[in-house]
């Protein structure tokens, strides 16, 4: 089931408040990294969840980096900000005392952090009360970390920012489409509704987790369609899709913040053209 | 259709020139690197097959990358050892006098490429008239190079060699197993032999290109199963795989340098186990 994020009140970020927050969102990004790197592929770090299966790389894995890092996080937050909610995977959710709420997904795609794959990422957004306002994904090992908010899109790596916007593609004759898997879907709807629109593609690819809403920031990809997402699957990356040009919506064309059914596109045609696909399955 | 490797001479590798040789394959990479990086995520480096498609994300991309950097490669090769041969994915096969044959695919995984995965890699492998005995995928963008060869199997990046190995798991029931896409099957019976074998594994991903195979050899992935593959796409990785302890055949279980159907495994017990859900598909 999705959990809700909650919207009772409403805190506009100033442009000050901004600048001031999206550098405290660095800090927590380079916390994230320093507790994360030491546990990817090192093989010591597969949570068991008591299913008798040994922890061998579990289908849902839940690893002690992640778990760790949630704390660090959720720790520096509330000592500079102990009026900010949190919404965290591992953890739970603190409510916001000001509207702010900090959405964390300290590692999205934890079955290719298992596998080795760098396209996870770690996921920090910020809730206003109405609507995702900024939010990193960060890949601690390419040392890529992607921003989007008040100030813009654009990729970081070794100290250099580069803008970046979504393609021009209008047509789904033309575009690429990433799901992270063709079994992600809950039921026959969305499973035809997504082999339809995907046939009609140029390009099909799965597996690209939360790095492929960075590719389609960055130009690269032009949709990415998912199901069953949770607000801290989403929330980091709306900013950055938004930011950059593109349009995220749930299937019905709702905000995606509260997640569940979820489609990015490079342009608002395409976004539309899509979506067509995509009504009889809507929620 | 699958081109096959000459097996006329045959060269044997003398301990000596394994380590020349091995030298000599960092350079080709080296040069490899420079050549490509700065085509990637730039989006001018589609090429148009002329279909009328314009160059945007072409299903089957070659980008001017892919050429460019093979044409070095093989310069590179043509002036050190003229007496060597060549077999490129772009630009052909050139005849060895001496048994010995780089293999050569400038940009293995080029839906990545485009898509801006770092899930490609420049695969170079060498072929001593048998056998696969040295080779490397290397990914420019993530900076890390895989080796396997007479002297065993690593990763370097950062300056920084470390050894690896597979896995120790020998049962299906607790593998991982990767495939790029699961419409690269070619008939039903392959079809349904992959689906019977994913069926019974732990964890099920797609997309993972040349660097599923690295990932195996590092542990992390146990079983890699793809099919309409081309020597050049296999040949660098086959000693990368059993050098660090892993089994990889065609699905009847013969030698996998001539490519086409080829399963990779952790252990040879889990490479057997595999093998017997193949069989009726099996060329």
């Amino acid at each position: 089931m999705t959990q809700k994020l909650g919207t009772d009140l409403h805190h506009v970020v100033s442009k000050d408040e901004a600048a001031e927050l999206a550098l405290f969102l660095d800090d927590l990004n380079e916390i994230a990294r320093e507790t994360i790197l030491p546990y990817f592929r090192t093989g010591l770090s597969i949570d068991d969840k008591g299913d008798g299966l040994g922890g061998v790389r579990h289908y849902d894995p839940v690893t002690k980096a992640d778990k760790l890092c949630e704390e660090a996080v959720r720790a520096k937050i509330e000592e500079k900000y102990p009026e900010h909610g949190i919404f965290g995977e591992e953890h739970g959710v603190k409510p916001s005392q000001n509207g702010l709420t900090w959405v964390i997904d300290p590692i999205d795609g934890t079955r290719a952090f298992v596998t080795g794959m760098p396209l996870w990422g770690v996921l920090i957004g910020l809730y206003d009360g109405r609507k995702a306002v900024m939010g990193t994904m960060d890949q601690p090992y390419t040392g890529e970390r992607f921003f989007g908010g008040p100030m813009g899109a654009y990729i970081e790596r070794d100290g250099q920012r580069r803008d970046i916007k979504t393609s021009t593609v209008t047509d789904v004759a033309q575009a690429s489409i990433y799901t992270t898997h063709p079994h992600m879907f809950e039921n026959n709807a969305e499973k035809t509704a997504y082999t339809a629109l995907a046939k009609k593609c140029q390009l099909e690819r799965f597996g690209g987790d939360c790095y492929a809403y960075a590719m389609l920031a960055h130009g690269l990809i032009d949709i990415v369609l998912e199901s069953s997402l949770q607000p801290y699957d989403i929330v980091a990356l709306i900013p950055i899709v938004e930011a950059a040009g593109g349009v995220i919506t749930t299937w019905s064309g709702g905000p995606a913040h509260n997640a569940g059914q979820v489609i990015a596109a490079a342009t608002p045609q395409l976004h539309k053209q899509a979506l067509s696909y995509l009504k009889d399955a809507a929620n």
